[in-house]
């Protein structure tokens, strides 16, 4: 990935280097890819427009084609669009937002209060995205070590919802503030499933360039650095976090990208 | 999303439909998220040509830029590519799989065991994604009701660790029949931290159409519409998966995403 130009002349290296990248996308399709990662938001303001069925099914497809654990696809898809529904949700809401806000010490608590933290009625649908542990039997290929790696691959759905829906111009927000007993109450989600995520979909009024949170300076960007590990947790990733920093030169020229990596070249 | 061509004349309410969606990438972009997320394999066989730093930098740093609870971004990325490290992990890998193909009866047990689960030493580098739920303080907002947010959203990094990789023609295979306690031991990782995914990342030697558990029988994709809920976990989605078969008939121009819905348009 560090040849800009064609080379004039193909050597066996080369020739092995362009066989390995065969299943490369082409650039612009890579850039698309890193647009849909860099670009996406967690959107809590929507416009009323609806969201139609087809557009809805395949955003929801994108997330039935995650990875999931022996193959077991644990998820379900709760697609809701009644007021009712949703205002029952956004009362539970309310209270767990009041809950949460008494663990926060002043200034913090008012900034807390402050935030627009969900869209759930002004969304013109929600989806609950759910696990069931028991979908592929008791013994499943994969899971016997971990056997959270069900809930894990139900979160992989929900990221590929999320740049399905980033890719079709549509917003999401996954709401957390909300505890899961309520929810299955009010969604009759049996009690062997788990709600993992609560999502807000619809066409977004903004879709600014850096997360709210970091914006309204409520924490900042992690450096890259800081999240890389060499061999062993204790060894620090400076060899490969040099890498990035020439990356980032490169990706100079993406103004439109100004946080960390964009889709450089 | 219904009208394939556009209107000769535009009334207030195309107006507003084209507003709602001027997020949406142009086609050919959203295509090409649809194809990272349609076509993104579980590798288990890899090439033996080397996955330079900075490309490697460019696949973290979507992971780096995932959602996370309260902007927390609990997640670290551990990168090995010592031989010896990948050997021990790979005698943890395989006494997990006896240990597993005890909880199977035959035949399934013989084929457990005759399928290729991991590429641990073939790969030329492995990636550990961890979690640590201390990173941003004890209070983080949005995880009060849902401490295991914080999990999740290291998933989702996982996921755009998968796509943007896809998307660059490397494979990635995530191992999951590893003990977290023997993780920790070999890469030095605190026991507050959690060992969330193992991953295999390389060059593959291929990536077929369809999952491998898929086409060796061991399960089949399940419909769409039985992972589709209505209002309530009760109700199934039948109009939505009406949809559904809306867009696959779309999608009958691409016979490159033969399972469910591709790219459609």
């Amino acid at each position: 990935m560090v040849r800009l130009a064609a080379p004039m002349i193909t050597t066996p290296s080369d020739q092995q280097d362009a066989a390995a990248r065969r299943f490369a996308f082409a650039a612009a399709d890579r850039d698309a890819v890193y647009r849909a990662i860099h670009r996406r938001r967690d959107v809590r303001l929507f416009r009323d427009e609806p969201v139609d069925d087809e557009l809805l099914a395949r955003v929801l497809t994108a997330g039935h084609h995650a990875p999931s654990v022996g193959f077991m696809q644990p998820w379900s898809f709760l697609v809701i669009r009644s007021a009712e529904t949703r205002a029952r949700i956004k009362e539970l809401y309310l209270r767990e937002r009041q809950a949460a806000a008494c663990f926060f010490d002043e200034p913090r608590r008012s900034q807390y209060l402050s935030l627009k933290l969900e869209g759930i009625c002004e969304a013109p649908v929600n989806v609950c995205v759910t696990c069931d542990p028991t979908r592929a039997g008791t013994q499943v290929l994969g899971r016997n070590s971990q056997p959270e790696t069900d809930v894990y691959s139900t979160c992989l759905a929900v990221e590929n919802i999320w740049l399905a829906a980033r890719a079709e111009g549509l917003g999401v927000g996954w709401v957390s503030i909300l505890k899961t007993g309520e929810v299955r109450d009010i969604l009759g989600i049996p009690p062997h499933v788990v709600p993992v995520a609560y999502l807000c979909i619809g066409w977004p009024v903004d879709l600014p360039p850096r997360p709210m949170l970091q914006d309204a300076g409520w924490r900042d960007r992690v450096p890259l650095r800081d999240v890389l590990r060499g061999e062993h947790y204790g060894i620090d990733g400076a060899a490969l976090d040099a890498a990035e920093l020439d990356a980032r030169r490169v990706s100079a020229d993406h103004p439109a990208m100004p946080e960390g990596l964009s889709a450089a070249r």
